[in-house]
């Protein structure tokens, strides 16, 4: 994708003796900065204070992190401890774990001195196939905005997106962003509903900021708006993404998703899910019940960062005599879920249809 | 209520030739600010940026503003004008018309020079009479939360409220807060999850501060939390206020409001909404299609202010080529509200239950 009229990915690594290079997510949208990650240490930080974020991005970070230690330390105990702290960076998310466990099995018949080598060679593939999955979401999303747009020839296609699910959360296209950066291509005449998505604001900071540099209409607005936005019919359909999808349908997404599919649900509007395979935890069917919720530091609801005069300042909205509480995801029930845009087609939200794309 | 230990009303007059008095509640919870207003264009100013916000106190606010304008102009013209200025301030609440009208009656029949003091006097009946509201609401809702005590011996009460509907957005007491205040001092174990309330933040902003001021244990979360948190069993009951009440029972409250309803109805939570009799607009029967939605500024949206390094500060947290839209109210239909919690009982939101109350 374009930033400023230049293509980048959301993570790279130069060939050779080069470090991991990243798009600093916690500085947008004020300033755009290139960060180097040069050791295991900083590749697990940056994944925890979410200078990367979403869920496919995560997953590729940890990839080249593993390879990136092991160039340091290719023993068993060294891929055994490096898989452990990218693990335990975030909970939440599947593909961390997905990801360790590919690069792991890729590497472990291979001897000490290539295990690096091949780990990054892996890294390079997840990457990769992320592109082309979250193309291929594109593809398959975009018919049922052509869908949409045929029913009301002549007007904008109105959607509503919760948190980033662009490409900043993955390597390129995004996942619930996919298909509109399709329609748009195509000329689709699009506008996109941005939730501000409190309390880390990646809807305001991150899918704006896409949708200003690829130049498609959108809005900001509060968490709070969407319900209202439906019921008064400027919703044509709800597009999000997913850090962990169980076999059985269950989203667990950004906190605040949850509400957004209950409005959809009460109001007529379709509710779409974009995901790659990668997402989906096979192990987990009940979702609220078992699915581990990443508690966030009070802080991040307590301060909020923005612009004034010239400066990135971070102020304090309330007084530190009232306590916070983050969770930082909640499931939405397969049965809100009006489908699921996978890189291998669209289909329900139920254990049925999605081992039938699994095996076909 | 109590600030610092002391009593205050939400809004005063002293006797004789003295301005309105408020505490100004766009400077909390950061500064404490008595605000004198002595006319018109002040009472219309601190109405629209919301200096005074909430329904009860926005009626208490304009029947004292009348009587302001009345003193300078007692003819009709100057009191359909000063009515048509204050009714133009916001466009949502009922209860701006409905005292803007009991103060125009009470004061029509009566010669102009007299009519600055009729007016004055039912200004001042209002604010008693809805202080004696609020206080039959928290009577009446304190029954609700003992039963739900009862049901769990020895542990804590858990309620989920949003926006402000405490005592500074009436004259004293509050609406969904009044139960609160009853059930603390009557030593039932409460904790209350306070939604922030974006964009304006009543939530962490006021709530917190006067849960804080009042002793009561109480938790700030972002607005999308509390779906999370009602799936997970964590909350007993939620606890809203109203600015407008159609004949039918739907609600037209803070936006937001609605998501978290369907939360409720969706996990089995009751839903109460807590109002006096002077927020219902019997005239209105469908809220969805017929009450006006306030759109406020953008800005509200965009900014957003708080402490920084010893000033109050506010900075932009998205860049201004991304346009913002800033809906103030929604519309909960009354199939979501478990029961409404007026001054005269506790009853169904339907049709028939209200009109048995009013002519009770």
């Amino acid at each position: 994708m374009l930033i400023d009229g230049v293509h980048y990915r959301s993570i790279w690594r130069e060939p050779g003796d080069r470090p991991i290079e990243i798009i600093d997510q916690t500085r947008l949208p004020h300033d755009f900065v290139v960060r180097a990650l040069s050791d295991l240490d900083a590749v697990c930080e940056a994944i925890a204070v979410m200078r990367v974020r979403g869920a496919p991005l995560i997953g590729a970070m940890a990839a080249h992190g593993l390879a990136l230690a092991l160039e340091s330390d290719p023993t068993d105990a060294g891929l055994a401890h490096a898989g452990e702290r990218l693990a335990a960076t975030r909970p939440t998310a599947v593909n961390l774990r997905w990801a360790i466990e590919r690069v792991t099995a890729a590497v472990r018949p291979v001897a000490f001195d290539a295990r690096a080598a091949r780990a990054r060679e892996e890294a390079e593939r997840i990457c990769d196939e992320d592109v082309a999955a979250c193309e291929a979401i594109g593809v398959h999303g975009l018919e049922r905005l052509r869908e949409i747009a045929a029913r009301k020839p002549g007007e904008r296609v109105q959607l509503l997106t919760h948190c980033n699910a662009g490409w900043l959360a993955t390597v390129d296209w995004g996942t619930a962003l996919a298909p509109v950066y399709k329609a748009h291509a195509e000329g689709l005449p699009i506008h996109v509903w941005v939730d501000e998505t409190r309390p880390r604001n990646q809807g305001a900071s991150l899918t704006a900021f896409e949708l200003r540099e690829m130049g498609i209409p959108h809005t900001v607005v509060v968490d709070n708006a969407g319900g209202h936005l439906m019921q008064r019919g400027q919703v044509d359909a709800v597009l999000v993404g997913s850090d962990r999808t169980t076999a059985s349908g269950d989203v667990c997404n950004k906190i605040g998703t949850y509400l957004k599919a209950l409005a959809a649900h009460d109001t007529g509007v379709p509710f779409y899910v974009a995901l790659p395979f990668s997402t989906i935890d096979w192990e987990i069917h009940d979702g609220v019940a078992d699915i581990p919720i990443e508690e966030r530091d009070g802080e991040e609801v307590r301060t909020i960062s923005g612009h004034a005069a010239g400066d990135v300042l971070t102020v304090e909205i309330f007084d530190r005599a009232s306590p916070a509480a983050n969770p930082a995801f909640d499931v939405t029930p397969a049965r809100y879920v009006t489908a699921l845009v996978t890189e291998r087609g669209v289909c329900a939200a139920n254990r049925a249809a999605l081992a039938k794309l699994r095996d076909a």
